[in-house]
């Protein structure tokens, strides 16, 4: 690989303009021109960092400070960075002239770290920010609460981004965040626009002021007395977001069965409302393989007691196994805060923090005792016969419902901190203390998350409902190293239900949450068939799918990606035909950084622009980059680098989806109705466009973590023109599927 | 007068229930009962406060930890305490056994103070929220800024709140300050709500769950190393805010053209638009006292030069005195923030702060000799040659415009200090620099003030909007120390014109602020009578308003007031007759504090209760408080303790006023034009209700500060059944109007 750096500056190099812009700022070292005034406010007078250290093949970090008793998100991950991944990728230069990066501490206690920004720079991510990717000249508060208004709050702002110049920044530090991005400017700053007057004399000088001036720097501020900054290199956004992933620990990958269907039942519901509403998936032959219960499963809940109600459950180890017999793995809702009705009360509460939730003790999971005794008890009665996960909910706010900032905790972590971490302090108990003890892969939901989580099998979940914004997060997810449903509660009418229907069976986590409403997904039956298709085009899709998140364990590559991932050839056809681009193709270039966030890459080759919104219920845009697409239905040419219209009559009312021009999707012959079916069963391969196609396809046990140990193999299959194609096995893991039956080639219409 | 802690304790032994519910926690010593336990979270583990130090009648305070370096609210306010007035007021018993408030200092530098609360306690305050006045059971993150969704971010977020029991708590801090009130329970709290599962099998026992369960304590952290809380005692809440106000210096005390009416010409108008303007206001026949010049009086805005544009203004000192001459006081806007190409730039560049807004530098104000620069230049260039005052704009917020957590400054304060106390400290500088050096009275606008405020004469003003919220806002005003505008701006149709003149026309400040929309008093010339008469019927009330302002100076009782305000006899009718209240009449039961934000007291005895938004344009209902009231227009007799409705057709689409049986209103026979036909000008007295009557009106010269050194006098008028009257004069200051021409009976109707 080359390196990134210098590649860059290569780049640079053709843009005189540009260069003087950004020399004193970015990326080269050459000297400031301001001059420093008396007050010491000056950014000369800023503290420079001399201790950037390589902690992995493009990978720089630094503490700042003193880092004693602050916690790290790092420290929290549930695996170690994948540094032979993190080689694989290669080795870079450091993206910044070392000098430029600065920071402050504050007589208040306030740290701040200032990262210069290029005039034209744009910075992405943040976490799961459901309205939109790009935070240039926004501020944000970075802190975990209920998603609601933007500004930076919401279920995992993860305190990461991926500048359009070609690297990523990260705070490892579980502390509230303050994220100045592109605004405030210094007085001294030489990178700055001229000073307009708002209401001037002469009419034509009017309408040049601009009520926010572009800031020349990320600043952020925190309050702690030291901070860790990670930078990450990367020849592409993506790739940068892969060094984060690995950083973290690789992405998670998932039991197979977690990538079926999911469906929730009523918190009143009982073990017989369960068995009758099985029976009446099979008669209406809906594929599922997850059944949840809500809090009625305890004896209390809000606080909790995380133990059977037996007036509900009078056998949860047959019930359970009699599921399981099914192909159907139960998934039990919790909330972390312990009832003083439950037996967990009482050994918990010296170990528990200075305030309540709903009157239930919150554990501090920082103490190890206290986990082993949270994760004993799960044990005991749920994971250990057969539950197969959790929905970890109310770990993210309000402020009103949760522990104040001043709250203690008998280890010493800052009720900030414990703030920023609860979600993921509690996945970490679950996964390390039961999943990988147990050898039994999991896979859940959690309300919020923090940095370094993608090696977590815990996928967020909101209560805000905005299909918009929903679409938005799945893209958003695939900036931060998190997972994300757009899960299904209800809908205003059946265009709506299927619409979200096709989202959610396109997200990390297919699950209908519609309990409180009690809709099915036969509810409304003038879609129930379109509504069919689509999740048992998600269950044939499986092979494709389970493949890209090994991608995502073993390369970091994010299963589901937003647009402005997508590599460098990314621009639209008319842009360029009309002059606007210049036929470059750099990706760190921003007005070719794409961002379009109603639409999004699924798998390595698929485009999914669903249908939503009363205003895009039936007809929408689609935005192809350069390459030759095809309609994934049909096969028949779409458009290459431009924009389209597509119609739910057109499709059937199917879901817009697009493929890569000889990009080959392996699926399932048919449809299986759970995971369980998927052993053994046949395959099929989609060939999109002319000449050969080439795939891999993931296979492990589906099931344990010893695909950690080697245990997994891909298989390598190359088509030929004709069709008929040669298969090569990498690795000595055990098979998965069955015999490929066939290649469908998908080659319709003119290019 | 009697000590209000000794009477509570009385009231309270009544109330055995209620006793052994608070007994642990408020006003009573009586050992607590909770057992601690080995982690150092415990109640009983927070630190106690031994030095509380009486620093006035019926005030006391503490300084926790260390105040070295942090800024008081106190330290900016205009004028010292009022001791003499205080004490005026009685010494009280200290409302808290001492022991009961702890505080914590955490080790993140985050300091926690904690305020017990009994069971059904509520506490109001917290400054100009615009939503509602109880903020129990709320968190507050109290921060200048923009008002926008609630949560405590708003233009002047006073720390200080009054609680139903009869005390007041100010956190005298220039901190953002987060505020838990009766939320968020401690583990080990003795007062709490019993547990309740959220999803019981049993059907019955459904619904009892609670989403917020009550805590029994303000608690209230900040970033600081100290924290100085004063506690005010009151035999009334409104006895709580009159301490606070004193103890702040007292309540401004406007010059009376201040209180007429304003206007503001648009960003780009210049002379000859000015004296147009005039002309058409004569044409018209509306008052006007003062009008104000938007940005384009200056060469340049945002950021400012405070120099004349000489192209819209060639003779600024002609200008002013040519209004002047007219009775007419010429108002500035600005904001703080220094262009480049101003004079001010070069001499304020070095003192003041890291970063700009707008490209504007920030000038420290709390270096003296920054505030002797700008200040030299206000008098030199404007107030000294005649300009009345300024308008000071944005120094509220947003995040985005202003200076980030981090700035700093050359004098050392915080960037967090000089957010909270920026509009402060330009009033400080103003007010003593300017105002008070040449004894001339000023009244202006700001956009932002914090605590310890109440002597500044600055009228707070929003962008917000709402009509109901504008009108909240006089009522949240008048428990924090400061004065709110519900300026107008433009409206949607005549009858909603109307209705917020009249609402503006009992405020603190009369203001059409109408530039951008080019509206005047008769764009909607189907209203022009009413809009006329109201303005008229504010120029005719300026005895009793400036009365009512007198009393604020020196009793600190605000001139406007909310209902939760009005004394202990404030119970509705038809409660008592439903047998809802018993018949005690203690101003501390929280069901009796009477909270209807949408009507409030003006004056000592009139009520307004304005029309407002679509839904009560033209009928409403009023919330009569017990004892008799009158309509003030026709002197009917409209209730007494009930609640009654009201309908603009029948009050002749004159604004809902009632005044309080046996009251007398002083006001100016005839509408003056302006302040400067007031003096000598004939007044009338109404006496409103059966017997006799008697009424105090205050004169001083109405511009200078000599009122401060015993300039004034007050006439007090007994009126005796048959409407003759005896007149006393107290004081001997100069006179302000002619004498009183006729008392008006203004009773009809039956009882």
């Amino acid at each position: 690989m080359k390196s990134t750096a210098g590649k860059l500056h290569t780049r640079f190099n053709r843009f005189a303009g540009y260069l003087a812009a950004c020399c004193a700022t970015l990326h080269l070292g050459c000297a400031s021109t301001q001059t420093s005034t008396a007050t010491p406010t000056t950014i000369d007078a800023l503290q420079q960092i001399s201790n950037w250290e390589r902690v992995g093949a493009g990978v720089w970090s630094t503490t700042i400070g003193e880092m004693d008793g602050e916690l790290r998100y790092t420290e929290l991950a549930a695996e170690r960075p994948r540094l032979e991944a993190l080689k694989r990728l290669g080795e870079a230069e450091f993206p910044f002239d070392p000098d430029e990066i600065r920071y402050e501490i504050l007589p208040d206690g306030r740290l701040m770290v200032r990262i210069p920004l290029a005039p034209d720079e744009k910075i992405y991510g943040f976490g799961l920010q459901l309205d939109r990717l790009d935070h240039t000249q926004r501020v944000m508060t970075l802190k975990v609460d209920h998603w609601s208004q933007g500004g930076g709050e919401t279920h995992a702002p993860v305190p990461f981004y991926v500048s359009s110049k070609g690297y990523g920044v990260f705070f490892d530090t579980a502390r509230y965040l303050k994220v100045y991005a592109a605004t405030g400017n210094r007085k001294d700053a030489t990178q700055r626009e001229p000073e307009f007057d708002r209401n001037p004399v002469n009419e034509e000088e009017r309408g040049k002021w601009n009520a926010q001036p572009r800031g020349d720097a990320v600043e952020v501020s925190l309050l702690s007395p030291g901070l860790e900054v990670v930078i990450f290199a990367g020849e592409t956004p993506l790739e940068v977001v892969q060094r984060y992933n690995l950083y973290s620990g690789g992405g998670t990958l998932p039991p197979l069965w977690g990538l079926g269907f999911w469906h929730r039942m009523h918190a009143h519901a009982d073990a017989e409302d369960v068995y009758a509403e099985l029976a009446e998936f099979k008669e209406q032959g809906i594929p599922l393989d997850v059944l949840g219960l809500e809090p009625g499963w305890m004896t209390r809940s809000y606080p909790c007691t995380f133990e059977w109600q037996t007036l509900r459950f009078p056998d949860p180890k047959g019930f359970t196994q009699s599921l399981l017999d099914d192909g159907i793995h139960l998934n039990l809702w919790i909330n972390p805060y312990i009832s003083q009705k439950g037996s967990l009360h009482e050994p918990l509460y010296p170990l528990s923090g200075s305030h309540t939730v709903w009157h239930g003790i919150v554990p501090d999971f920082q103490v190890p005792e206290a986990r082993a005794i949270f994760t004993d008890h799960f044990r005991e009665e749920h994971f250990g016969f057969g539950v197969s996960g959790y929905k970890a909910d109310e770990v993210d706010g309000y402020d009103r419902w949760l522990w104040p900032d001043h709250a203690t905790f008998p280890s010493g972590t800052s009720a900030e901190a414990m703030r920023q971490t609860y979600g993921m302090q509690l996945q970490k108990a679950l996964y390390t203390d039961l999943f990988r003890s147990e050898n039994r892969r999991s896979y859940n939901l959690v309300r919020a998350t923090s940095g370094a989580a993608s090696a977590y099998p815990f996928v967020l979940y909101s209560d805000s409902y905005d299909h918009e914004e929903y679409i938005t997060g799945i893209s958003a997810a695939s900036l931060g190293g998190i997972l994300w449903t757009p899960e299904i509660r209800r809908a205003g009418n059946a265009r709506e239900w299927l619409n979200r229907m096709q989202t959610v069976c396109f997200s990390h986590m297919a699950m209908l949450n519609a309990w409180v409403s009690g809709a099915k997904p036969w509810s409304f039956p003038e879609v129930t068939d379109s509504v069919r298709e689509v999740i048992e085009l998600r269950m044939r899709l499986l092979p494709y799918f389970y493949t890209a998140f090994a991608d995502y364990h073993f390369e970091g590559i994010p299963p589901i990606r937003a647009m402005v991932l997508e590599d460098g050839d990314f621009r639209i056809r008319a842009e360029v035909e009309a002059g606007e681009l210049d036929g470059e193709t750099n990706p760190y270039e921003v007005d070719r950084v794409f961002e379009k966030n109603d639409q999004f890459m699924f798998g390595p080759d698929m485009l999914v622009a669903p249908f939503y919104g009363p205003r895009y219920a039936t007809a929408r845009e689609v935005a192809l980059p350069t390459g030759d697409w095809y309609d994934f239905h049909s096969g028949a040419f779409v458009g290459n680098g431009e924009i389209i219209e597509v119609d739910a009559e057109t499709l059937g009312d199917r879901i817009p989806l697009f493929v890569r021009g000889g990009a080959t999707i392996p699926m399932l012959k048919d449809a299986a109705n759970n995971a369980k079916a998927v052993s053994g069963a046949s395959l099929v391969l989609r060939h999109y466009g002319e000449g050969e196609g080439f795939v891999r396809i993931y296979e492990d046990d589906a099931t344990t973590f010893d695909y950690l140990s080697g245990e997994y193999r891909f298989r390598e299959v190359r088509i030929r023109e004709d069709g008929s194609f040669e298969e090569t096995i990498q690795g000595a893991g055990p098979a998965l599927y069955g015999d490929i039956e066939a290649v469908e080639k998908m080659t319709r219409g003119q290019r």
